[in-house]
């Protein structure tokens, strides 16, 4: 595998923000079993955002993009499942 | 101005969806005046990985990707500000 270039690295960082971003709202949703401040609209047009950044990714080959939304969205989709049933 | 490729096209309607998805979340913290469900920790992750996206974008000249990440920066700003004032 080739060293990346440094615009990829800012991308891998970038992305690893973004995507890791999401980790403590999981968290933080899950131990207190409450989501009411988070909106559902934006949980659904979010992850339909990312699946499309998904596939732009692929198209343009862009690593970064790739691996950044397809972390993304699984989290994304943990917050809509917990947003669904913790009503 | 020329019509965008259809690979450009997807990036911008996927740039507009996960940009536009957090007007649904400015507006309900606003009109709440909560946010406790939000962790700070994710919001602070989260600017600063658009911030950098946005200097990804810059170096790739990726129009769709300059503009989402502009735009979400704002709007990400603005619930860090809610975020901090509405303890």
């Amino acid at each position: 595998m080739a060293f990346p270039s440094s615009d990829s690295l800012i991308g891998l960082i970038a992305g690893t923000l973004t995507t890791l971003s999401f980790v403590p709202q999981v968290a933080k949703a899950w131990r207190r079993r409450s989501v009411n401040d988070l909106s559902l609209t934006m949980l659904l047009m979010f992850a339909s955002g990312v699946a499309l950044w998904l596939i732009y990714g692929f198209l343009h080959a862009a690593v970064p993009i790739i691996v950044a939304n397809g972390v993304t969205l699984v989290l994304a989709v943990g917050l809509i499942g917990m947003k669904l049933r913790f009503r």
